[in-house]
């Protein structure tokens, strides 16, 4: 959540297989410092944010300006367009993205907000592909931002989709983001079981205070479902019953029409 | 541009610093070794395309899976999404995709034709939007790939616009790509020079035989040249000078309005 919150960037710590290779991990720290509110960094930028010593930063910044990821500029570095080799490669694999974007800026136009589409990666939901409005107070969340998917409406569509003996493997800590967080699991899986029923989510205020989102599912050919795609809004422009109303038959329509060409497309 | 042409993974071997970091270099060479064409791959895939030993590729693999970048499924090895995290914060920092996507929507429906944007890295051009046509035969080149800027119209567009002192620190080996290609240096600075008094760029089939672009330059409040948009077509569709006609008043049109956005949003 390092986009979102600015916070230091870390990443899991699981249990690690024999001849982990640390090197790789403390590299790819490097590259995850760098994000669009930290462009540009010094050497003490990195270390700080990464925890690595000043003296193992400066190793893998000049390894990776050596492999042309990261360019050195005075005391600042900053990552280069190369670096998109490496997640590019998966994005484009998935085919959804592209298939989805025409739909999402139809949607984000007849609605008048921001529309994405997100995939469930563990336990959090991953964006691969978002239209902001034009709005100026839009929520700045980019392609590759990572959301604790039971706070999410795109995670409760995706987390409702998976065979209900499964949904544990993908439940963190169900710690409380705002005091409308639903952190009781089994008060959590009665809102799965009724977003399962009526085909789509709506989340008030539960991943951040003024945030509104509504999700609806994205299915394969066999009914499995592969993405969620959703509308979020500022809560104070209006209530949660206008936005059902006037929201919410334009996404299950995009929905239903990426799910169209997904299977079209296969 | 193992993307365009499926080759084996591979990079530059510059010269390099004190401390390099093998380890890390290698770990990227694995993360490379999945695109588009090789979404899931084998252990043994993975060692052949990266030139690592199978036991090195092991290591390296799960070492990934313990980070949360690789799934393995049986055999088969995958990205997973968070892979999204590597390439995305550095996108997400340039801005010019978001800004730029919205007009080459618009470019590709008027001129029913693919529509890109690029930035110069090196020697090459890495694209950094797409917006495809809705033609079957379209060329299929994603976000994120390379390809050498001295045969390709955005990358005239882009040397163009350097310090003409700055241009040779910008060209690798000028090789023939096809029968067409510029390769004489003295040829080439002189289309340089034309690109930059008219404009823009026509590269007819030297990149690759069958395939037309049309380019133009977007620039930042200081008129500097900071990326260039383009049109590609199947040679085979109309006459160069029917594309110039046809194409370029939309294609100029475009690039202004994205330059109007960029300057608009610093």
């Amino acid at each position: 959540m390092s986009n979102v919150e600015g916070a230091v960037v870390s990443h899991q710590e699981p249990e690690r297989s024999s001849g982990y290779v640390q090197s790789l991990d403390r590299g790819l720290a490097v590259i995850r410092a760098f994000d669009a509110e930290h462009p540009r960094l010094t050497l003490s930028d990195v270390a700080r944010r990464t925890g690595l010593t000043r003296a193992a930063a400066r190793r893998f910044l000049h390894t990776l300006v050596d492999l042309g990821y990261v360019a050195a500029d005075g005391r600042l570095f900053a990552l280069r367009p190369r670096v998109l080799e490496l997640g590019y490669a998966y994005l484009s694999s998935l085919g959804l993205p592209e298939i989805a974007r025409p739909h999402l800026e139809r949607l984000a136009t007849a609605v008048g907000e921001s529309a994405s589409a997100s995939v469930l990666d563990g336990s959090d939901i991953t964006y691969v592909a978002r239209v902001a409005s034009r709005r100026i107070m839009s929520v700045d969340l980019g392609v590759g931002t990572r959301l604790p998917a039971y706070a999410t409406s795109m995670g409760r569509v995706l987390l409702a989709g998976l065979p209900e003996d499964e949904v544990d493997a993908h439940l963190g800590d169900l710690a409380a983001l705002t005091r409308y967080t639903i952190t009781d699991r089994d008060q959590l899986f009665a809102e799965l079981a009724r977003v399962r029923e009526q085909g789509w989510s709506i989340v008030d205020e539960e991943l951040e205070e003024g945030l509104r989102s509504l999700a609806a599912p994205v299915r394969d050919r066999t009914g499995r479902v592969v993405a969620a795609v959703n509308v979020s809004t500022a809560a104070r422009r209006g209530s949660a019953t206008t936005m059902l109303a006037e929201t919410l038959p334009h996404l299950l329509a995009a929905a239903d029409a990426i799910t169209s060409d997904l299977v079209a497309n296969r």
